[in-house]
């Protein structure tokens, strides 16, 4: 589940609390962890309210690390920079924040991502295919003679300790993981754009599920703004079993 | 001037200070910014230090729009991510800590580019030519039949406010510097790579400079600690005089 916290859209009686944003996430957390197994801030979201926005972050993590340490807590922050600026940010999400995973962009190639996998049952979730418009743009364009975001895969998978990489592959782009699944049988794979951007739950189990599952579905907006008014937690509580259940069946169609 | 200012490499006796982080960064644009046209804070060495980092980068930002508010600002952040969250990137870079420019991964295309440049006398400094090894992986490889790097830059070059787009091209690659000045003659490009990654400032300006000299050299590491003593900002004066005496040499040959 993201944790993509946008105070114009929070209920507006939490707005009086002293840190709206956490006040916030904790109870979206709280109501729906039972049927989550990670969250996902996206960086951008504190960012954008400064030293406010980063203490909120903190205090998120905290509490998601003390009170729920078996959810699994991914950073959404795309970094990707050269060597000796990818260590400090391995060192702030990993490290400072305590994050067990860290979505990272391939466009800087190889030493600037191997600084993330180097840390241990830390897991460096490299962009492959987007789930925006924009992913046209490059992505899907040969490089060479394969699509690019093929070639970033299969590069990848050479980098050293790449056991510790996960992919993002957009949700709104289903059909494309049937070919994924060629290169990397049984990498997991982070999958956006379900709910608000209209990707199809089924589809990508269909293309992209494995024995081991392989597949974190994630929601953000559909579930955190189910609600503008004082039942938030429950109408997001509600908004994140149905899409739990959604996924129950596709494991029990397979029988896993 | 790269302000990547790391506590580890900072003089020790600063290390007693209440912000050690400030103080350095303080100290160094008082005694550069003579030399000087833009600083260039990278979010990471800021962001591993949690919110105290945070803090650190929102003080030197006050101080430098506050007491040089005609030095030229980036903020090397590096971000990308979809439409509605570059919105968010563009609030935190540009509106709350003031940034005149800010550093962006195309590799999610469009429309997580186009959020950056709707900010009127803003800049968005795309990733085009990597400093480093890892550049080789993708960017210089033919995407079609142009390599990566230059289809960024076309593409780049028509999305709306393309007018506010400038490009990183590392000074460790100078020589592509002939090929991209006839892809964009006149666009300002951000040159990272001279000093310690060992980028030569002659051959950048040979192949990259025009009429209104498009360039701005950086230098990071080579400058900020060239001394570990108590005399690090005079000697960090001295490099920076040193750079800049170099780049005035270059615009007196072309009578600029």
């Amino acid at each position: 589940m993201g944790l993509d916290t946008d105070i114009d859209k929070i209920p507006p009686h939490l707005r009086k609390e002293k840190d709206p944003v956490f006040s916030f996430n904790k109870a979206i957390i709280e109501a729906t962890q039972e049927y989550c197994v990670a969250y996902k801030p996206n960086l951008a979201f504190y960012e954008a309210y400064g030293l406010k926005g980063w203490e909120a972050l903190e205090k998120t993590m905290e509490y998601l690390n003390e009170k729920y340490p078996e959810q699994f807590t991914i950073a959404d922050a795309k970094r990707g920079d050269i060597g000796n600026t990818a260590s400090r940010y391995a060192r702030a999400f990993f490290q400072e924040l305590q994050f067990d995973a860290l979505t990272v962009a391939p466009y800087m190639g190889k030493d600037s991502v191997e600084p993330f996998l180097e840390f241990q049952n830390k897991h460096t979730i490299l962009l492959a295919l987007t789930s925006n418009q924009g992913a046209f743009d490059y992505q899907t364009r040969n490089l060479g003679d394969v699509a690019l975001y093929k070639q970033v895969i299969k590069t990848s998978q050479s980098y050293t300790n790449a056991k510790n990489l996960m992919y993002v592959v957009g949700a709104t782009k289903a059909s494309y993981l049937e070919e994924i699944r060629r290169l990397i049988p049984d990498s997991f794979l982070l999958v956006p754009g379900v709910g608000a951007q209209g990707g199809s739950l089924q589809e990508v189990c269909r293309y992209g599920m494995t024995k081991n599952i392989g597949l974190l579905v994630n929601s953000s907006r559909g579930i955190l703004y189910a609600s503008n008014g004082e039942d938030y937690a429950e109408k997001a509580r509600e908004k994140a079993f149905e899409l739990q259940r959604g996924m129950q069946k596709e494991l029990e169609k397979r029988a896993l």
